[in-house]
């Protein structure tokens, strides 16, 4: 397969301006004044299926600002729908030590935006919880919505891939009798991005590595093609019962070795780097800090 | 305590224009065109602190539509967060049958938007399962927005009441190992409405009757004294993890008595009514029909 160097779009705030555009090494080219008022943001490129046409009209362009000008956001901010897929890797199942048969369907559960913050910005661990938790994910972004798609035709309705560090506190997660909502939905708690890359060819997602490090060291890794449920069934299941639009985010669950899987745990606190990482898409790296 | 008829204000659609207004027993006063474009819509109102500023440009009007020509909408068609409270009336737990000591915490899950239809439209039982089954709930709107609300102060960040029909797909609850996503997001599955009550007094909140009829018969029925989570804590538990903003929609819990607890089961099908009441904010009424 002959490489070529995926295009990289992120949302990101520079002062008061709040925009998105290309990533390149040499910093950031911003596109979205060029498509102001037709998209204001990166929800609107995909609902208008603009992907392709807003990397174009950035090609060739010198960049607007320095990489350490920007402060990325997650790339859509506002997202009809944000769901993730819990377990769904080998192993993983068998973390939750609770004497029960792997399920033969995946569980769902719901993320608001504001429990992410972007790339590059810390995590946040509150008073109120010690477990602080990375999950290192690959995200999917639907580009024509659907309902009741067939997994043949999925991956025509994926858009665009960004990775999640989908940052949970452990010990709320099991507050409930059912459901790990609570545990889930901190403030920037986890995170999305760096960037969007465009999705147009199913090696960009059938068999890639998915990698996790925390302070340099490797925590999690697998590879996609080992997912109980591919990301072709997860949007074949999920638009079964509601209806997938444009711009929805769905979090496609995480490899075995959280910090909740060591004897005993291991915690994040502050100071502390985590990078999750994947084939073809990037590095998608924060930090940790205290509440203030 | 002097009983005043409480404001209810709706969002409907009267052939193409969507908008909001007041209902009153000879029709609809419409307040949207009053208030564009500062107030797009009730999410727009609430933001703004303004509830109390619309009923009072309507009052004494002549009401623009008749009731039978305008469709109802769910109240806030777009809340940054819609969260439902799971478990949280006596009896309720056993109803699980799974042997399990009643919680600490509530269950707290997550509902997609679209996952409801307004008051007189009806419920959609898809082809994929018979167990269409019906929760009658109480529904607060967050005012004030904030963060780590105290439960003493919780009252003061609620700026209307509604209620719901928290329908749900009963055996799409347990397809999962943990958390009710996918039984609790078919679309157009449940309702909210039919309109919001502004919320001014504890006495609308704290004891008031919740009862759930199903083609006449009452179903379900308790008082809100009984909760096992108050709306106090309620909003003061969510608000530990989550910053709540103006517009926000939590479904607060169900009495016991959902068909699931037949033996055996009663689902609803088409020609079904149920409807929802509670004292001070109204009933909300919906049909069933097939998807087609």
């Amino acid at each position: 397969m002959t490489r070529e160097i995926p295009a990289r779009i992120a949302s990101f705030r520079v002062h008061d301006h709040i925009g998105y555009g290309l990533v390149t090494d040499g910093g950031v080219i911003d596109l979205s004044k060029d498509f102001l008022p037709d998209f204001p943001d990166l929800r609107a490129v995909i609902e208008a299926g603009a992907l392709s046409r807003i990397v174009a009209a950035g090609e060739g362009r010198k960049p607007d600002f320095r990489l350490d000008e920007i402060e990325y956001l997650i790339p859509i901010a506002n997202p009809e729908k944000l769901i993730c897929v819990g377990v769904n890797f080998p192993d993983r199942n068998e973390e939750y030590k609770d004497g029960q048969a792997a399920p033969s369907k995946p569980s769902l559960f719901i993320r608001f935006p504001r429990s992410f913050t972007g790339h590059e910005r810390p995590l946040i661990r509150p008073p109120e919880s010690e477990q602080l938790d990375y999950e290192g994910e690959i995200v999917i972004v639907i580009g024509k919505g659907g309902r009741r798609i067939a997994e043949a035709d999925a991956y025509d309705h994926i858009a665009a891939l960004s990775l999640c560090n989908e940052g949970t506190i452990r010990d709320w997660v099991r507050h409930a009798k059912f459901n790990v909502t609570q545990g889930k939905n901190w403030d920037r708690s986890g995170s999305i991005g760096p960037w969007l890359v465009p999705f147009t060819d199913a090696a960009q997602l059938d068999d890639i590595e998915l990698t996790t490090r925390v302070n340099g060291e490797v925590r999690q890794q697998d590879r996609t093609s080992r997912m109980m449920f591919s990301f072709r069934y997860i949007v074949s299941y999920i638009s079964t019962f509601t209806t997938l639009v444009p711009g929805d985010v769905i979090v496609c669950g995480t490899p075995t070795g959280a910090g909740a899987r060591f004897d005993p745990p291991v915690w994040l606190k502050p100071g502390d780097v985590i990078e999750v990482e994947a084939d073809g898409i990037g590095v998608l790296r924060n930090g940790v800090e205290d509440e203030r």
